[in-house]
């Protein structure tokens, strides 16, 4: 037995010399591949990144294509959300997003779309370019503070560019960066300092710097991210409870309500694949091998598109498979969301009907302060682009929460039109049955 | 590169070959592990079984040690479930779980804690031994289906044995059998014969001959498991509605309810888990060396305590990390299903305040239908032990679905007593938004 290990582990000694000597005078053989092309400082444009950096080129140039293919929910083609969620119309009366809500077509198309979304109109404020243009940082640098709230007409002519890779890349070193000043003065505000972040912490957060969720704070309307709390929507809405913020009046049904953008950052933290160290960039921008080169993919879309690349790394069982866990997941989070938005239009409904009524005024303000926490729950979910895909816990927990301050918000209505009030059933649970079980110990 | 890589190949070869030969040699001086002791037909104990299997035997005797350690919402201490989620004691008034609901202790006190439970009186039937004994098959052959209507008294004497090896095993073989005369029927009455089964198959409905929802059907109250339609929650509240069946009527709110046993096969049917092709073994019973022999753990328990060779084997993260991503599951599922119970106790309470109120009697009547159906999904989830984890997506689906048809109880009592109905909104949306993206390009 001795004898055979002994030849057993010589074997395996040498393989492994081989392999290494293989594979050092492989790599000798290839090209090294420089990233300091050390293009000028403040460089925006595509085309002049584009000669130095051909391949990620392409695949940047790929996220002009639009396709649904293979992804059920979302993918690059626009399309009219008010038609395929009709609660949302409702719930937004009263607000640009019962105009016109197109989910966006990719990141090549932002001055495209702005241009021609229904919700500008002539007093809109600057703070729309933000997210869809490299010229952000320049901008303000330049203006301060005042850029956000100035006339989004006026500043047309300095929106030169779309987003580039000079919102994510130092155009010297081609190191990751975070140039917009939201993201920048949010992280500094919370104490961490936006240029010392690890790489893996950039390769989530330079996505961050617009997949989150966004208010206009104060008059200067300046940009802000709402996580002095944490980012969970829990947090977030406790964020804007205490700030009394709201983005408009309801139509119908009266109530300050708050419009949520696209919180893909504040939803995917504390998920899984965010626990498991993975960033946005590693299922989003997979590695794939590129004329001998390996290149980070720079085709922004669903990774539903490159499963080989994005998920096959580390998941073993095949595309299909994987195809329908994903759906598994997010065709009961959609059918919950359909139910969830109706009792959400309820509800606004119930209010109005009570208002009418003449009903009693103080019961109508706590349905109409239920009815803000429910919307704030759903409209989350509703913006969030991954059909709860990114953490589908915290999307059900999400939807649960807005359908029972729905109802509360009817019941509280109801109370208020008829006197009747719903029985209240609050009794606290333990935690864990591990308490309990303590607790019952501590009883014998 | 050509040379380089031949010998390469050759080393690999060669490699190849010598870890075959090792092997091989190494097999031959170990012991052949028989598994054919020819234990006599019908022997049932334990014991004559443990003379064989001393290995299997030692860890089937770890099912008596009682501790929580590792699990947060299960284990093997008993508890009661009535202090722990104290909307049970509500929902079940009028029923034997509103007196007494406690969490159940291993295999290995079946008959011991049977015999102690307080919902058994003397008219108890016998179809309560049918999961508890591994005489039931024998009894079954003798009695036929007038076992199951039988007094649960009269049979005590015949009821020798709790769960043991017989239960599983055909004692010539070892094999894996389904001996448990509810699943072979039902197995049957749905055209799959159950001694056609894969070993894979087996693994999974060995314990689904018990962690199953059930009900007593007809006059003979003969144990069926209602899986006719499927075995989602879904399907199988249509099942019990086309029966009309119930188990008794709620004490406050006059509604004739379903109660919802352990439902582990179905609510792990249709899991990422399941649909990667585990059994319930795979993480319950795993595989661990033993004195040089691989054997298959007999300690039936939460697998966080074996996540070493439960999880392990396939997650590559570490233990403590796959842990708290279980808790983050199950934390949020315990938060909702208190919500959820919360406002299932309070549609009880409506449609009893209603009724005593003289309201509306066919209205009543709607709402102690849709009452039932939500207390049936917030049971079928507290009645499963796993706190979500077997099916966290169809887990959530079923809490959002009780709250949802709970709150709608709640609507119609009200409406019941006061005439007030609550608006509707039910504009059903399109499933996907593939299906919006082609209706839109049908449009233009």
């Amino acid at each position: 037995m001795r004898k055979r290990g002994i030849i057993l582990l010589s074997l395996m000694v040498i393989l492994a010399v081989s392999l290494v000597a293989v594979g050092c005078a492989s790599s000798g053989s290839q090209q090294a591949v420089s990233y300091r092309a050390e293009i000028a400082p403040g460089t925006l444009s595509v085309d002049e990144y584009a000669k130095y950096y051909p391949k990620q080129y392409d695949t940047f140039m790929k996220t002009s294509e639009m396709s649904n293919e293979g992804s059920k929910y979302g993918g690059s083609e626009e399309f009219d959300k008010l038609v395929q969620w009709p609660f949302l119309k409702e719930i937004f009366a009263g607000y640009g997003f019962a105009i016109e809500y197109n989910e966006d077509r990719g990141h090549n198309y932002t001055l495209e779309d702005v241009s021609k979304i229904k919700r500008i109109n002539e007093k809109s404020i600057a703070s729309c370019w933000t997210c869809k243009s490299a010229n952000i940082e320049g901008i303000v640098e330049e203006m301060g503070d005042d850029y956000y709230g100035a006339n989004f007409h006026d500043l047309k002519s300095k929106v030169t560019e779309g987003i580039t890779c000079a919102n994510c890349h130092d155009p010297q070193t081609m190191k990751l960066v975070i140039t917009q000043p939201p993201l920048r003065d949010t992280l500094t505000r919370l104490g961490k300092d936006p240029d010392k972040l690890t790489t893996q912490e950039l390769r989530t957060l330079t996505c961050a710097q617009c997949h989150v969720e966004y208010y206009f704070a104060g008059d200067k309307k300046v940009v802000t991210f709402p996580w002095d709390k944490g980012t969970t929507p829990d947090d977030i809405l406790a964020y804007y409870e205490e700030k009394g913020f709201s983005d408009w009046k309801h139509a119908k049904a009266g109530t300050p309500e708050i419009k949520v953008q696209h919180p893909e950052f504040e939803t995917f933290s504390g998920s899984t694949h965010a626990e498991a160290g993975l960033s946005c960039a590693d299922c989003h921008m997979p590695y794939s091998m590129n004329g001998g080169e390996k290149i980070s993919s720079h085709w922004w879309t669903s990774p539903l598109k490159t499963m080989n690349e994005s998920c096959m790394t580390c998941h073993r069982e095949g595309e299909e498979w994987l195809k329908e866990r994903v759906f598994y997941t997010q065709d009961k989070v959609a059918d919950t969301m359909a139910t969830v938005g109706n009792v959400n239009v309820e509800a606004i409904e119930a209010i109005a009907a009570a208002d009418a009524e003449g009903a009693n005024k103080a019961l109508l303000e706590e349905a109409r302060a239920l009815q803000r926490k429910a919307q704030f729950y759903v409209d989350w979910v509703g913006a969030e682009n991954s059909m709860g895909f990114h953490n589908p816990q915290l999307t059900f927990d999400s939807l649960s929460k807005s359908l029972d301050y729905a109802y509360q918000a009817i019941n509280k209505a109801t109370e208020a039109r008829t006197g009747v009030a719903t029985p209240q059933f609050e009794v606290n649970a333990p935690k864990t049955n591990s308490e309990t079980v303590k607790q019952m110990s501590k009883k014998s």
